[in-house]
């Protein structure tokens, strides 16, 4: 097995083919990686410049300096295997192939090459992402060899908070991968590693996976794949994750014919069965979406409360507004999840604070004017604590964030003690201050009732699949 | 029937139990109408201060000026029936009641003071929303009588860009109403009324929408219903929106036994059987939804391409992002749309233009390398010609406004020109500046692939359903 360490976390890398031209592919890519304080030398490859933006640039990789771990190769597909037979000979042990023209070609000249480029990687045993791949991204070493807009230089902060649980994000996709970064960021979601893996020549996705994992860093995985090509890796990887608790939250496209038609022109991935794939994911806990927002937002739920994954299927719902109450209610049963009536020793602590037309059934209408007295997070407090719910979803307009500031104390100390998951589902478009607050406070804070409802569900889940596999 | 003009467009608005303490809801209604630049008079009635806010106060209904259309009642329940009987005496032909505490309490004192405002309603032939509601927003007057946070002053513009379709919310639930509004304002959508009908002891939803196809300026409805208390209303209005082709979108709360209690709770509301509802929908080719975003989202189809309904469930999609290609490919299947092969002499025509690693099938993958040298519109304009399509999805990054700025021309002109339904769905999300100049130049951009989906499918059905009724 090549060492993936030299892949994600280089001494240095060499990027062959690299252009001073940054409005191409070939100039991006360093001008990204230029604008992250990566801590290792960058050494451009090329033959027709001494300096590519500013940097010193070597002939040839025989040339280069010694202690180069990844080279990134973005030069026609054509010349990628001598390139990378170069790589191999100098001791280089890791590269990305963001060259397209492989085996996702209609001909057989591109196969031809992917299975090249397979067997020089084999044969010097490196650590290879690719071929047609978008890089990677090593948020804590500050490491970006990738031309995705979605990483230009100073657009998005790379470093997670210390304290909050890190999500990988592994896909076959570069558009998708840093779309899955572009949706969690503003959600505050703390991204370790983004890696592409493009036509899988080389490393798979679960042999990522299974490199973080034991690594021990990550605690949620984002998955987009275009088919599984080595299933006995699935499986090991799969129970490792199940055992660790860290949750794989798995995209798998090609499900449709044209789907899989879409797969195969794009990194030659053979879809399979739908059915076979849903048992195979069931099998090991894996949670299956097929929409990038959910999963940015199953992972905030487990990032926040995968430590408290909820007991059983039952829900508490509070809120201020009735309608809103009655949609998370529908939510909840078309998610699979009950919404009990609440014990009468809980219900008679609330009645107190509520007036006439309130109720505190279940969903639990506490009323504008309750809230507005006492408070959003007292409520989320009683009703977590009826033995009669699992977990709670609290509805709460987030746009203006007068109220929620005002309790803001009361919802981090309850965070911090609750026993069960609790949920904000915000039926406003909640204001910056409000999706920063509740994430510090430690709240996923959900825009969309069905994943908030479809959250709390993969984390029952999930939660029996554990007791299941021990 | 009562004159639902007197209400939507009073010549001048009594505001009965106003008060200068602009935190309560009492003191806030008023200072909400201020903010806004209604051109009638308002007259806030109060016993206890000679000026409220700044505004001369009246100490009775009986002492108000003449002229004054619609009453605005934000007092104790208890008191409602009594004012409400001096308006009717005072000729004062519209109110809304905003207080809670009538038919949603679980005694019968609020149910029999429900009946009482409803006697009243008939003998005076007023019309009134409420009681329990969240009072209304006339854009197009600048009038908002209402102490939704939402409509804070300057909050959000009010009035819609008068070239644009214009949408209508109806909604039992005032919270959800204004949501509707909060998250449809940055996708550019055009509200022209929001109503907020609470337990609908007077006016029914069906009632407004009456009112709002005879005018004539509403394009398309969104509704959130907990029932429907007339059916032959519902018939009526629904077969007249269909024949005059102004979409109702539509979710109906209390599906499951839980959102049933939570209706039932909130505005006395009796969910009824699901499935009966969804006969009656269908029958009318109303569309239902389950979600507020998509919603937004469908309406946004219908303002964008209403006119141009696709003729059948075929769908091309064109993609520079080979992963998001197959994503929304199969998003279509699930939608129950097809993506088919494209016809041979339409893929030679993109073929010219791809490199070999690109495909034009359908998914037509057009690669991010050809999509840089020529932009979408090309590509979006060949696959809607093809004769195997219906209708087009583009699949496009608006984070970086780049590529579609370059394009703008050219998009601008396709929008205008296609016959075919267009949309675009961003895997990122996209900058304000892409969501301005996609919906200036009149296309639907979606950030969920779903929605994207749906809104198509229902525009599909609703073609279908008024041919079948005609």
């Amino acid at each position: 097995m090549p060492d993936i360490a030299r892949l994600l976390w280089p001494r240095s890398v060499a990027v062959i083919g690299a252009s001073p031209d940054t409005d191409g592919l070939r100039g991006r890519i360093l001008l990204v990686m230029k604008g992250h304080p990566f801590a290792g030398p960058i050494y451009p490859v090329s033959r027709s410049h001494a300096e590519v933006q500013g940097l010193k640039a070597y002939p040839s990789v025989a040339e280069l300096p010694a202690g180069v771990d990844l080279a990134v190769l973005i030069i026609p597909a054509k010349y990628v295997p001598e390139e990378l037979e170069r790589c191999g000979k100098a001791g280089i042990g890791a590269a990305i192939i963001l060259s397209s023209g492989f085996a996702e070609e209609t001909g057989r000249a591109g196969a031809a090459l992917q299975d090249e480029v397979r067997a020089i990687t084999r044969r010097y045993d490196m650590a290879v992402c690719g071929p047609n791949g978008e890089g990677f991204v090593n948020t804590a070493a500050a490491l970006a060899p990738t031309f995705s807009p979605v990483m230009e230089a100073g657009a998005i902060p790379l470093l997670p908070p210390a304290s909050r649980g890190q999500v990988a994000v592994v896909a076959q996709s570069g558009g998708m991968a840093f779309a899955f970064y572009d949706r969690g960021r503003p959600k505050q979601l703390a991204f370790r590693y983004i890696v592409t893996t493009g036509n899988e020549a080389g490393l798979e996705t679960f042999d990522l996976v299974d490199y973080m994992l034991d690594e021990g860093k990550t605690d949620v995985f984002l998955l987009l794949i275009e088919d599984v090509k080595t299933v006995a890796t699935f499986e090991r990887v799969a129970a490792k994750a199940l055992r660790a608790g860290k949750p794989l939250i798995i995209a798998k496209l090609g499900q449709s014919e044209a789907g899989s038609r879409a797969v195969l022109a794009h990194t030659a991935a053979v879809a399979g069965s739908q059915a076979a794939y849903r048992a195979l994911f069931a099998r090991y806990g894996a949670i299956e979406s097929n929409d990038l927002d959910e999963m940015v937002d199953i992972a905030q739920g487990f990032v926040n409360f995968g430590s408290r994954l909820p007991a059983g299927r039952r829900v508490g719902i509070c809120t201020s507004s009735g309608g809103g109450g009655a949609w998370a209610a529908d939510a909840c049963a078309a998610a699979g999840l009950d919404v009990p009536e609440l014990d009468a020793a809980t219900r008679a602590t609330i009645d107190v604070y509520l007036p006439s037309y309130g109720t505190s059934q279940n969903p639990v209408d506490v009323t504008a004017q309750a809230v507005h007295q006492r408070g959003y997070a007292e409520f989320a407090q009683l009703v977590a604590g009826s033995p009669a719910v699992d977990g709670v979803i609290v509805v709460v307009t987030g746009r203006s964030p007068r109220l929620l500031l005002r309790d803001r104390e009361r919802l981090e100390s309850l965070a911090r003690e609750t026993t069960k998951p609790i949920f904000m589902w915000s039926y406003t478009q909640p204001a910056d201050v409000c999706l920063e607050m509740m994430s510090e406070a430690g709240y996923p804070l959900f825009t969309s009732v069905h994943h908030c409802a479809h959250t709390l569900r993969a984390m029952a889940d999930y939660r029996s699949a554990r007791e299941r596999s021990t």
